[in-house]
């Protein structure tokens, strides 16, 4: 009767909108956590000796469930993230795509096979590892388990899911949509739960694997944890990224495209634009940029941070910036909205003159602020780029062909941009960044994900003696 | 002056087939070491801009030279490792397949195109990572070393190669030679050390990425710091390798197999037979194993253990064997060749009568020793084998196409024969096992290794806008 | 108003398993035809840019609506085709994976990317041909184009199909639902008509493929014709499948899989068995087989044969092996069923002691008849496949792993089977046999006919000079 | 004695650059080509059991010989087409890089392997097709032999090499170094020959591919003469390659690149430059141009036409431009060099203010001539090249990315270049035009000819019955 008496802690969760409280719900003990693991152990055991194309048909009638049920997945994303509406289906739009490229798995995880000496094949097959964890951050509470779990899942693996302790309505929702899409129970199981369950997840030796997203400090951790723990892990952190913008850029395109990406989900995506290195004279794209910002209005197309906490720390960054020396050309401080008075709102923010020395420069902010450094040279705003710890995301604004080409050759990122403020991969393309952005290697989604969630099987086979004379025997 | 007053130990090179010292060199101090790391981090910088077509072109040159120079590196192998000459000229020709493959690489690690959206392309490209470490162990001097240096070059990495302190005269050898090809200086380092350069090695922060093939104790040390440096790890360890062998085996095939897989080296490697599960009345088989037994004569096929410990150790697991009650069928211990008796030898054994609890049936022993498990059945034979820990290789003898078939499907172990005793992939199938004899993901050569070695780059671009007018602008 | 004069014939529909008239159609008229083609043209340059990511959001659409109406599409089947309801059910079922593979196109036809010198990349992207033709038969009025059409349509081109005269309802209603998903206008077409239908095809202009599934010499007529109009084409013929059965076969699963493998779609399938290559003694499994034929049951687990021609021509055939010599087993000759009097129905047919001269043995008859030649060896097996002019498939019934191995490879067919009574590649593996199975290079399904739906299109880009001097400029 | 009687044709070569006779060579009679067909089906059935990784070792070596005989094989080529000597080098280059991307087929050509269902494994397998022809011309005597044979012969087929008659010399040398690096006997044939060489290899039923590289009347009559006999069939064709310069290109680069790629081999490549379209105000960009044609000096850097005929062909086609009313800028009419009087030289050749109507704008000219046409926007432009019959290269040059992605996008060509005037894609990347520049799909180089030279062998595998009951039995 350990599980009587294990105090369990509750979990609050608010609607950043408004500050009210959705729900309360008990964090997973445990005790419950481990019979979980133990139950994802079980049922993954025929899991993975069901073919791959038949594991498929659960996710292609998941994938008919998503499409049908969009809307209203939409609808509690927005409910529990504060992102809007409109970003809220474009975040469903991407799981559905995310399910689309595991429902190809059958075409795409096939092994191969070569006769490599006079009656010697040797062949491969990709083979489920076991029990997965996946720990998922607050800013998108439904297409960051679908990066992984997807594909953990028709890999033959069995998923044990940590969202994060502010959304996890999402990651229940999911759940329940994998059963009636007919994944059998026990093979995709929610934790709920922090730091420790973290700790539990990384030290479980039932657990083959762990993904992690979110901050860099938690991502070295758990890297190093996961890692000690002889698991494989792949660890995704935060970001700072460099918008590079040229003199010769389309103006327009531009100054829609950079606010867009800084504003976009309140800054709080790690795709989100943070510097914009302005090469040379500039001004007439930044001046487009404070229009553009004026078109971006909190509870209509701008959605509330996550936290208390959140809008507080980026309201300080901002304030730090002003101490530091910056100028504030459009100031997203102390914004109430009418009617949600409480909700976590920051306006947008576009900081000039900012040095690559000042703490907004470097830190990441995750909110909707763009800080603006002036360059001389590309050359030097290269050198900045280069110098960040990060490497997530980073884009150049440019008509000239020789100037993208040289420019993204030089980025030390992992996801480059010409002329798009947030170059995430499409699928089939995978996702991740470089350098303190992303521990381990290969990425977190697409085909460089496949290795990680699978052990590929190397075997050689040979039937001899060669002459043919006891065939008849 | 740091480098003058610190004291430089000495390496002892000894000849195992008499036990002769060959050559005494110094150990490369932490001075030396950090010098030669940042080197290589200099001389990455054009190499990494330098095409990998063009690279290709210095490995073609070094295969030429590899192939010309096969029996001179087979004799240096033969004289620091013990193994026999044909032997050694094995392994020099699996290091010249293993240069192949890494020819072949501008063919392989070309990027992915696709227009995702209207306008908008994505593209993927393998960029080199920086500075890369390779830890090596004693038993293949030449071949482990090419299994990860070739790749990690034609990638566009800088290697710091750490061999053996028992046999790095071949890794000496290798520089050598790839400079002869035309390497640019500095891209390929050798330093010599033990435990506290594997420890500098997974340390340092030009480092961004270790591989390590040893023992399984250090493989996970080695995995575990290296992740807690924020570097991307695969760490080969230990192995206990099964070979299942039914009553429709092939007998002579068998026999001579088994052999030939459990003697070859000297037992010294972590493809070696270790373990025979022998389902039903496999007696004719065995009887054909001794007599096959009689053919591996020390001092002509077959070659010395690496070390007097390593005798003595292997000796020591046969004795233990016996007084828990085995029963040895072929005796190799207390042998001595004439004209060579401070040679490290051990005599082929074969141990019967075995059982799963016994020592000897569960530790790595690494010497010309196999221990027969006799068992009732496929299942409890498969049984055994699933319970090590370890997962290098396994394989199963059999006639039959089913029982092959369902039995390499329930093998936990990464490189699986069916009546292959030694089930190493060929290129360009990849290398690694399960388990606990690898950690980390993906394979350490072949296809399976190119993202360990690569940073995928992914770029999104778009030429916006979308109307023609302004083309003659 | 030539369309108004020109004289169109009529289509009769009939019902193979009652020889009652389902419908009376009017034949496309040339002029017709010319328009649809046109239109065809017109509807594929906006298809050709639309991204094929987009593309596939139709065929998903598509996907939901097959699966919606398997029932309905399969009763239209067995309403035109004669074959019995679960066949039919079978048949769309394998439309539905075909789907799912053209579903899987954005994953899988990439183009590649590699910088091949200094500031030199290469690219290459599949590009849409055009406007191609589809010529189908009438054993599969559904799944045959859904061999070829989704994949064309999903790689950008715009699709001409011709059905068989037979069965032309099939496609009538796949053209429906097309649209009904979303298809453009226009980019789908079917056109009705024999002969003179199928010239126009190969030689109208505008149309850049054709891929056609038949009888070996039409397959050669319209290979030779499609060419000379320079067009690609791909032709599948006819088949003379062989079965080697080995005495140490499973006596069962042979005997079943060898009785579904010849009387499944009344042995109108280009995978039927129509040889059996009994070597040595296998009379238990000829027995089995005739207690299995017992259970094939027309109008119940057998359908009719298209037409009363096809039923008289199979009789005969039967009749001619008999007095050749050939010993009818089991003879389905002059079968009615009750309530359907007028229906096409042939029995299962068993006709041993055939020898490899007779007419049986060498000509496709496309009705349920296995013919058995006794065989002394597997060499002498092997001979009689290797020597027929056809190369669809071959299977071999053993249990043993090596002959299993060394027959598929003696083998002269594309699609071989191990215990496999129709070696069908399910999905993403391709379809086409070889020999005079065949004309043209490359499959009809699957990645092998990707570059037959494709222009490759190469790029090479070059933005110099090198020197950065002017990017400020 | 058939082949005593036969009357055997003389082939006299010349040398261009001289006129001088080189050699006089028999052409192959009919029965000797039949021979050495016969000779080559049966050393081929040995060759095809040899698995790919031995294949490869021959062309390794071969690889060596190339690279140590680079000069040697230039001279001949030199000598035999006239091109300059650095031009052969280049040639050789080439014709070193295809043969090293054959060493790497055994990593590209491996079959798949999937478990499809439960218990059924599919996999596939490239098969060799047999005896094979390929028909090369006379514009690089070494390089286009080494397009199709290398591949062909790794993947396992025997071939037939007619060479152009023109330029037998380096054939011939050909077969002479695969013999030495260890090909077998038979393998590998020249057949020398005009016309009715080229019915021969389409129609002899040993032969099963026919790959052709020619003009494109000719290419026409082989791919409907091979089709017609049931085999499949590669054919290129010619090309008129459009350059279109826009104002923005840079001015050195640009007219550096359209004279050497129009003047490279005396124009007589399927790549050169043969049609610019210089879109707005593009004179200065043709004022270095006439510039750079100075630099193009007969018997230094541009060498000589292949006869006296072409040389004829080829100014009969500036003095029609010129009576069609263009401008003629360079005139290379005329052309005598000092000591080789006789050599076939054609100057440079810039022709000004022609326009689509005109012959010169419209026929293949094999010369080192340009024609300019001005348009009047990029639009135009286009419409010419998408115009043309040909399709086989076509180039943009243009600083901006915008400009050159639409333009490539738009383009109606094979292989594109941007800033690239002879865009041929280098190793790995596959070599062909669309339209009338190439007859049949995929192309004749690289991944996009596999399976021209193969047969893809699908096997599904299945062990039953699933019970393992009888494991031990």
């Amino acid at each position: 009767m350990l599980e009587l008496i294990e105090l369990k802690k509750e979990l609050t969760i608010t609607n950043p909108s408004t500050g009210a409280t959705i729900e309360t719900l008990s964090e997973t003990s445990f005790y419950e956590a481990s019979q979980l693991i133990n139950e994802a152990e079980k049922a993954q055991i025929g899991w993975a000796k069901t073919p791959i194309k038949e594991r498929a048909q659960v996710f292609y009638k998941y994938l008919e469930l998503l499409k049908n049920s969009k809307e209203e997945l939409a609808k509690l994303v927005h409910l529990e993230n504060g992102k809007t509406l409109s970003e809220s289906i474009a975040e469903i739009e991407k799981s559905i795509e995310l399910t689309e490229y595991a429902c190809s798995l059958p075409q795409i995880a096939k092994g191969d096979l070569l006769e490599v000496s006079k009656g010697v094949t040797c062949t491969t097959s990709y083979e489920p590892i076991g029990v997965v964890a996946n720990i998922a951050p607050f800013n998108f509470p439904h297409m960051v388990p679908h990066w992984t779990a997807p594909n953990a899942l028709m890999l033959g693996n069995a998923v044990i899911l940590k969202p994060s302790e502010h959304v996890p309505l999402s990651a229940i929702k999911m759940k329940e949509m994998l059963l009636k899409a007919g994944l059998p129970k026990g093979l995709f199981q929610t934790v709920l739960g922090g730091k420790s369950m973290v700790e539990l997840l990384c030290e479980n030796p039932t657990i083959k694997a762990v993904s992690f997203v979110g901050s860099t400090p938690i991502a070295k951790i758990v890297y190093a944890k996961a890692s000690a723990s002889h698991k494989r892990c792949i660890a995704l952190g935060g970001a700072k990224n460099h918008l590079i913008v040229m003199p010769d850029a389309h103006p327009e395109m531009t100054a829609n495209n950079v606010i867009a990406s800084m504003s976009g989900c309140a800054g709080q995506r790690c795709m989100a634009a943070s510097v914009m290195l302005a090469v040379g004279n500039c001004d007439n794209i930044i001046n487009l940029m404070i229009t553009e910002a004026t078109k971006v209005i909190p509870n209509k197309t701008l959605g509330a941070v996550i936290s208390k906490f959140a809008k507080e720390k980026i309201e300080n960054h901002i304030t730090l910036a002003e101490k530091q020396g910056a100028k504030i050309l459009v100031d997203g401080r102390g914004i109430t909205v009418t009617g949600k008075e409480n909700g976590y709102y920051v306006g947008p923010t576009i900081i000039d003159h900012v040095t690559s020395e000042m703490t907004i420069a470097k830190e990441e902010i995750f909110g909707p602020v763009i800080s603006i450094i002036r360059t001389e040279s590309i050359e030097e705003a290269l050198q900045i780029e280069n110098d960040s710890e990060f490497g997530n995301a980073a884009a150049i604004f440019t008509q000239s062909g020789r100037t993208a080409n040289e420019t993204i050759k030089s980025f030390s990122a992992g996801m480059v941009g010409v002329n798009v403020g947030v170059p995430v991969p499409r699928e089939p393309f995978s996702f991740a960044g470089w350098n303190d952005s992303k521990f381990g290697h290969g990425d977190i989604t697409g085909d460089a994900s496949i290795l990680f969630w699978s052990n590929l099987k190397k075997t050689t086979t040979k039937w001899n003696p060669e002459s043919k004379t006891n065939w008849m025997s």
